[in-house]
């Protein structure tokens, strides 16, 4: 039998219900999905690694198929190492089809045994983002409507 | 074990190489593939819906795990029917992400449990459609390039 | 007191709870709009002149600030007739506004007092079209969630 | 009598004969507009906020209806405070479209009561923006025609 | 020395003065440009081809350099008989683009030897096109500014 | 004789074989093109400007019409320096489209005796960029496949 694994790639900094309905919608294609959270030593993030991996272990805490991890190399790079035969992606807007055209190809083109499969967000998801997220909170604007609760709950304690 | 079926709906009118290498990479991700050959009575097609069936049947006969059928009716109707739970698309352009959106966030509402999945097409074959080789056939030009050779012969026998 | 009547221009074949929503987010903006149903001699529409004018003004039987008519002519021609100094149109993915741009150009071009005004449809209404209606009345599918009820009872009686 | 008031945000880093444009003909719509300059305390503006106003209301000293501010908050808190219940904002490519369907759609979900307005800009403005205008000074050349003349003068004898 | 030959294909139903910007400011690039009328069977003309071909030669009398003829068969078969090597064409907008690009890498891909060579319309051309100019037309409008005036003079006097 | 020079600028940080092949297709149209590699004072490139002078220079060693430089100042008056009548870009996606829009339609305005010449690049390049070069190189993947040997040779040398 082969086993489906794929990688959900991102900084997820923060994750949000856009994420999370994608990672749920996906679940019966694969057999396992690996979150892997992008490490970029060029950009600092917003959020430590620590509490992005924490919100998101915590958020499928009940789901045995899905891993949480980290990396810090090209995507593609990592994939090949977990042994995932597939990168999973959504699709918002057709300004994100274009970039995500752009990586999917140079993926394939560096490694062509793993495929980019894509699920297009929700009508309701679509102009969710971590950016406007991030853009929120330094704001101290309201972002309980954009990211999963246990997060809402901690950033109104501790950010706003 | 969950059975992972997809159909793979279009008028295919004629099959084109791009058709058929979206299908090839989807094989890894699906237990079984049915293609499904929409008729729409409105439009008098190309080619006979028999001859359409014929072709790709004869493309993909080594392939156990693919089914070829026809279809009139709304795709998402048809896909409930045959106990499919994900849609296959490719994604050429950003006009077609536009377009196959619309389509997939409509039967998303219609029938919330069926999935649309998308690949995106290989650069090489974005150029690829069914129409342009219809145009490219009508001035009895060459579409070997653009056809699987078992359609390419037959055309060049029969319509040229 | 200057008043500020629109012009809501479109062939409503039929009218959908698109259109509903960004006549009634308009409301604030305008002191009266016509919803004009633009009949184009070259379409034979699905639904009748008659039908789709009465469905309209039944929906907006209770807004005085709101008439309906019908009109055989330029939109910019009969907005001028009209004494309008406004078109209104919603926005709805990137495709509509390339259409959208070119049609308000033009319109800029021939007749400059009269200027386009745009809202974006809400996420959730987004893929939502009189075409796609259509398609799935075509094929006796569930259009209740498109149309605005009363359009959605009757269509459910006489075409299903 | 309801009384019409809408915010045009922006960082006019500079103000630019496009903006212009879309303030002049939007002043049939409203009661009163307010131009508001957004202070991002992240990035260094290219002229000062204080800069920035005086031109602004220099261009528009005659006109009683227009009002200039500065904000330091997520746009739609500002818009809210001021009591208006329009954003107006203009779109020139689709590449603007996607952009402000996300932030008007986000704004829209923060706080539904206030609607974005749009207008297209003219066709001779499409290209005009002011990262262009402050690119062109960065090299010294000439931004006479994509600025309001009170500014090109100023540039011309103290940047240039 | 080698002659630049450009073919300058299209249906011109009517030629606008988009086609004319286009093509006089290619005058510099090439040796000879041919202006060729698409004829297709298919769809009828409003415009027949005899009037068609007597409005751009009566256009271009003065310049040497350009001649107008009609064809009917693929634009790059039609092209490589004549001898040129470049097809020249125009780009309006994104969803130009989209199209154009689809027929560019065909013709690429049947005839690698000829290159398509494209000019940006001027911002103020960018809305108008053959087919806007006709619906005008069939409402009787003033089409004025959208074709050279020798065609603008004909329409007014023949069509409205 | 008009001789026709056109320039092609870019930061080039690095040249990639998509670069190369636009300047390749491009050489039947002009009788000189200037490689122009602009130096942007506030961003540090990722190679030197001595570095990417030599791997252009060397790429093109055998072809007479082609020359290498280097400008610090806006395109378009660069160009005018040179006596180019041509700017000469290539296009691969349409958020390329919209950008190169923009910058040639500011272009034309600084300087309407320039005009700027497109290509398509082709469809197997359609995704390759400086930027995504670099960002391969960073994690020390494979870039060979992207820019000329000459280059691929040396940055596996001394950066992987």
């Amino acid at each position: 039998m082969k086993e489906r694994i794929a990688v959900f790639p991102g900084s997820f900094d923060p994750f949000t219900i856009g994420h999370c309905s994608i990672i749920k919608r996906a679940i019966p294609v694969f057999d396992k999905i690996i979150i892997a959270i992008g490490l970029n030593d060029d950009k600092r993030s917003f959020f430590s690694k620590e509490k992005r991996t924490e919100w998101i272990k915590a958020i499928f805490r009940d789901y045995d198929m899905i891993e949480v991890d980290t990396f810090n190399s090209l995507t593609i790079e990592y994939a090949k190492k977990t042994g995932a035969k597939f990168l999973l992606r959504g699709l918002r807007t057709s300004a994100d089809f274009e970039f995500e055209r752009q990586i999917g190809q140079v993926n394939k083109s560096l490694y062509p045994e793993i495929e980019s499969i894509y699920l297009l967000t929700l009508p309701e998801h679509t102009y969710i983002s971590s950016t406007i997220v991030r853009e929120i909170i330094k704001y101290k604007g309201d972002v309980s409507r954009f990211v999963p609760d246990i997060i809402a709950s901690e950033i109104h304690h501790s950010y706003l």
